[in-house]
């Protein structure tokens, strides 16, 4: 709605004034229409009235909103609580068709509009920070593990005789049950261990890839963004091994589209190589609140196939909260983020370095992760386990979350697969240590804030590690 | 946040008068705690500021509304759009646990509180409305089709051997592709032809199972809420199967918990045979936005399976909705839109049939169906396929959403599989027809106003027939 | 902002869905369009989010939204706290310019459509509901006092040597404490006790007007609504007073807009005499929050008088109200609201007989109060003014406003003016008793509970007397 | 409400994550008993979420937010727009009770505590930023001039011999008006003229004192803030004028607060002197909307006097704006806005006498004007007004709103006083000159723009003077 055919009376406002103040739409307006018709990600952020205004007038276009709708079907988006209809700004319709989505929902064209508009202004976004060849991407609105799932239920389908997937061992739950969700049979590759940190065995990768056969696997599976000491994947090798034996290859960028030098090894394997997907998690790199994850490949038709695999219409809602925050970021704005998360995490480095340093310990090296560092925790407490898996309680008692205690000797089960020393990536773990992450977002003060808590902690369990004396419970002040 | 320990000075307010505004907050005060403790869905809706109050103590308890909290991991609920932030209520952990959908959220009590009060008044509005042996159930953040392709997942976690699920048709695209995203095989169970309607094949259901064998049978699918002339499935005696075979036994119940006798079809079939899941959409049931379904079952145990099949940390967003939606209906309020509901079926059919009888056209009998109804297209437009499919796009121009033209000869490949007459559940479909349902919500305005276009667009229409012009361009007005 | 001259692309969205979309935004334009070039109030109420557009889209024209303002002057609308811009929609402005409520600010084409479109809406509702002589009115953003305060001062501009003001007596401190902050004198008119009810004396304004000399009057000042027993005032009368002696005639009918045969007075008097301004609440009769009053008159140069006396810009955030409200109830949701206030004060009036025949009491003959009812609370508890008071304190506990104890002897001073029995309007009182009221917006079931609760406190405290014990302290349960 | 005496059971969170989130609410239950007990501006800003749970909770203990609440009066706060009661957060009662600002309403102990509980934030600011003998103040729901009329008429009460009101020249309309509305004599003091800048003309104070008698006048009135060239009213030596006749002295301080030199004056004058009111804008001062002033005074009981003028219940929604902005600022928000105001004022000036030096004009003298700065515009048009005017017309299209041109011989009358050069405070005005401001809430970035556009038109204008033709209609663009 505007007043462009409104012959608002001089009685009620005079003419200049009005004026003015239809003069200063103008500019509103044009970047509504260069939105729509650009489909590219302002260079600025939008204030949130412009947002908000925008989102209403694609809600007005659903037939929800209609204000003659007749709804004699089996249901019509019809919103019972009137805080939930306001919360979701009277969007109600979800994205998708049946079975598909990337398809238009002829009930809802403003759905239709928002869900479109942010997967272009997510491509835009991808192909801005360094990854030119990226052909397309879509959000899902189901968790990282769920849509990893999607793409190997989506590859199965391509390749019904396959059944293995190749998996560079990475101590994360949901990555794991990805694969055995979509009732595929992993095989696990370990890492390989050089010096302190964890690499990618890209050698039993070929190995497996002859010894099973390359038509009973269905894809190779990697991992780049993950806790320290174990690198990034070296997703490039892996890519030369998919394109030479024709086996579809999927990273796990959960966390990755923040790291800049992981976005430009996506590009580079890419280009020397073969990837199908890569997917991420929306709220680890966009900011937004958990449930939702972004698929993208190098080549457009791939994507077709994994749309098309979602069974049903799913929630627009993780649309709508990216739609906003991109909006509200602008280009610049993600980029300034990715700028100090960047800065933060050698800040974060250096710091638990002369931390490290001062007690005796040292920080693993894993020169290939740029995201998360490893301290050791060999002199706290001897082989008291207890007092190490204190220090974590200790933290999150002091509102420090993030942080993770790995100690020896966790094995753990994981629908059939055994796991030794779970959360190490390895399976001969002999020094228990502590991972901390820089995520984009992550302030200075909060790393000088943790460092502060980390000390006293620290003194604490070291205390009484000496006077022999068993450490009180840490009661929550 | 309250007033117990706080000394409001006289000066600020006279003591007489802020008594009786802190006697008032007692009912409040007693309406959370017995929600809390007793976990039942109250008899009565609450206001929305009383709502919203609840949602907001409930998010602070989450890490990141912590006021000095240091997030050191790799992203901690970072809300980096304020709209987002508001629209969420400052919620950003989503619920669950990597990998289990059931599990507490160690950064997010309160988000684990949200989730799991919602289970458990949807349990409470289960058993009230005649479901007294559910023993529990759980909110998916998923649609209807991936809820029924993650239960299928579990299913084959537990019969690895098995492969085929053996389904009734039924001509709605997602519930079909369930099967296939989960990369199983479909056995197409065609409907029995009753006369003009269509009913569950049991005898053809016993027969697959002896000639696949029932090792090789994951399990068997059946739907309760359907377009008409095709009825809701014959559960219980597919039930009887289920349990004689020791075969597990699926429902689609997509929009069957509106509908009383579904909802008391669905108790007795379990009394007198075995239903493992049933699955039932929130949006088209509870009237929130699309995005998310509810899984129950009989048997708790089998719950856990499905939520632990889930790879990852899902979405709170769909749990918000319906927590608040159960709150601000209240038993009573949702009592009441399945009443009205109820009697707005009956008064729609009877429209139609007087509709049809004034133009020689009939309603067809589908007395196992108690949501929708379909009257034939017999005599509007001869021949001409054309004239029948510009009726739906009437309808739709003028507002009229969910009523749907099906036509003979539309016939749909879904994965491979060949669908003859799509849209009618059968293949030999003679004459046209179109189907309307009444869904909760829907209001007798509604079921007039439809009747009144859909009168108009029918005359323009025989009309057209008879003066044998083309018909015009239909014009949106 | 809208879609007019935006290509969307098809890619984003098919064309024909976007068509319905837009197509059906055309009834709303429509009556934006209406609205603003025909000023009258819509027949049916908008739905909010329509309303919300509007308002934005007017705040939009606002200096201070202006995506380039440069504020160079003492303040330009900023404001610090976002939640208080949220609270108004980015309104900052304020109405008027110095020094005159009605005229256009230079800086907000916003503010001052919504203000002035306001004005134009509560004419349009005056005129519509028995004022069809209105000439003008416009909304004052002052209580009704200190707006009845505004009128005098602006009569005293026009006549400074008059300093009398007859004011027919109604025991309301701010209707009598409006003419001594204006700084003149007041002249009290006891009313004529006529059997039960108190009505104006006519005849002793006209003494005191010849008495006095036409001269030294500012004017005449009568009141329409009031506490049973006290009657409406006959304005009739008085204006034929002011109309023969050409002395000016304000009437405060600070909440007789409600009641159809006060209004019906108003024009009526105005024909046979002569009333220069009538004044009423906003929020006892428009049902928004307390702050703000309608200043009308028959005749329009005497508005602009009364406007340029406001000395400054005054607050919008009233204006934003009333006008929210109007659009809200439309013109059929107002005349509910009144016509259902009508028969639930005959339903009140009804069962306090029966209450009052039952107990041995009367209801206080007042028929020319269609809006408040007085109950003698003779039987009660004798001499005990104790006690008399308790009931008023006991309802009060029990969550009814409202209700008022009048008891003999309760003598008040306000600005050097005695008044004998304040609260009675008469200097005589001598039997106790409770006064009732109908206001716009009660419901039925309100006073059902009213019912049930005077009955339960008054059964406690006829018992108390008798058994001649000292009654108990109510406690707030 | 709170979770304190709810058994949260441990199936619906673990015992420990509860307890964690619990711990954390401590903090802000803390702040919210310090703010309500100690009555003191809090160090630091509030975040929004604990904003608007304080003003919540307020809310519900008003008896229109009671769940059982029974209205029986003429309207018991019903607000019949839902968008309404939302960005009222549910208020509706208004403070005060009839005919006393100050007084407690038994109906509303949230609004009481609002009101009373802002007064008090805002007099613990007064105090802080240098002001420490202020003994109170109270908001007042009207704008300045009319707060100050209010003042006034409740001087009369006082005072009622007194008639006039010796006012030291401002050309600012509803300063002035504040004197006729309340229907007293202005005697219009004229600036003392020295060099380039207006002083006040303290002897000619002293002799009209003398001449028209002491108790005739009702009191001195003074300006501290005003554009320059005026400077801020000589306060301290009109103060001990005040002292010595003992004549009340009312300072009209509107946008006084947030200069700090100003505050300092206020502290010192009444220290030699005697100030009896002291009336600021809230808009102008602490960036709400327009439409609400304090009154302030160092003598407790002089406050009392004024509230009690009120003539009935105000709106509560100003005090609503400024305790919510005041949280949200904080002790130190407030001061650094001051801060930062103060350098950009200085920023201002010195960009400004760059300006006029490089254009042979000059910035007039005004030291003891710390908000405004003026610019001689003499060399612009030669003797064409007409240019001049349009230079103000020119900037306002160009959205900077507050700068103004002042040109001679644009005579004034208001209320029958005749104003010769309105707008120079003098009337022998021969060089037209333009004023800016530095107002609270300004940023660099603002006035580095604005020297931008007006170094732009300024050349468009000289250009067009010296080719001799007449300029051209300066087009919105």
């Amino acid at each position: 709605m505007n007043f462009d055919h409104v012959n608002i009376p001089g009685k009620l406002v005079p003419d200049y004034y009005l004026k003015l103040g239809l003069a200063a739409q103008r500019g509103k307006q044009r970047s509504f229409k260069e939105l729509l018709e650009k489909r590219k990600l302002p260079e600025n952020g939008w204030p949130d009235k412009q947002i908000e205004e925008l989102v209403h007038l694609l809600a007005s276009l659903d037939s929800n909103n209609y204000p003659h709708k007749i709804g004699l079907g089996e249901r019509e988006a019809r919103i019972a609580c009137k805080l939930v209809a306001r919360r979701h700004y009277n969007f109600g319709h979800g994205i998708g068709r049946s079975g598909d989505l990337l398809e238009a929902q002829p009930k809802a064209a403003g759905s239709t509009l928002l869900a479109r508009l942010t997967n272009a202004l997510i491509l835009d976004l991808f192909r801005g920070i360094g990854l030119p060849s990226c052909a397309g991407c879509f959000l899902v609105p189901m968790c990282t593990g769920m849509t990893l799932t999607l793409c190997l239920q989506s590859l199965r389908k391509q390749r019904p005789a396959a059944k293995y997937v190749l998996w560079s061992r990475i101590d994360q739950k949901s990555c794991f049950k990805a694969i055995t969700a979509a009732g595929l049979e992993p095989v696990i590759i370990p890492c390989l261990i050089q010096g302190e940190s964890l690499d990618t065995n890209v050698d039993l990768f070929r190995e497996k890839i002859m010894s099973l056969g390359v038509e009973s696997i269905l894809c190779l599976y990697t991992t780049t963004s993950c806790f320290a000491p174990r690198n990034s994947d070296d997703i490039a090798e892996v890519s030369k091994l998919s394109k030479q034996w024709q086996i579809p290859h999927m990273v796990n960028n959960a966390y990755g589209l923040q790291a800049k030098n992981i976005v430009h090894k996506l590009e580079w394997a890419n280009r020397v190589g073969r990837i199908d997907y890569f997917v991420q998690s929306c709220d680890k790199n966009l900011l937004v609140p958990v449930g939702s994850a972004i698929v993208a490949s190098f080549n457009k038709n791939l994507l077709q196939h994994v749309a098309s695999t979602y069974a049903g219409r799913a929630s627009g809602s993780q649309s709508l909260d990216v739609f906003m925050t991109l909006l509200s970021l602008g280009r610049n704005g993600f980029q300034l983020l990715i700028e100090r998360r960047s800065e933060n995490f050698l800040y974060l480095r250096e710091k638990l370095k002369k931390f490290a340093q001062l007690r005796g310990e040292i920080v693993l090296d894993s020169r290939f992760n740029s995201i998360s560092a490893a301290i050791t925790l060999a002199t706290i407490a001897g082989d008291q386990k207890e007092s190490i898996t204190q220090l974590g309680s200790m933290l999150h008692t002091r509102g420090v979350s993030g942080a993770r205690v790995i100690v020896p000797g966790q094995d753990k089960s994981i629908d059939g697969h055994e796991f030794v020393d779970f959360g190490s990536h390895r399976t001969d773990l002999k020094v228990p240590y502590l991972t901390v992450a820089a995520g984009i977002g992550i302030s200075r003060e909060e790393i000088d804030k943790f460092f502060d808590i980390f000390g006293r902690c620290w003194n604490k369990l070291f205390q009484n590690k000496n006077v022999k004396t068993k450490s009180l419970p840490e009661t929550i002040d």
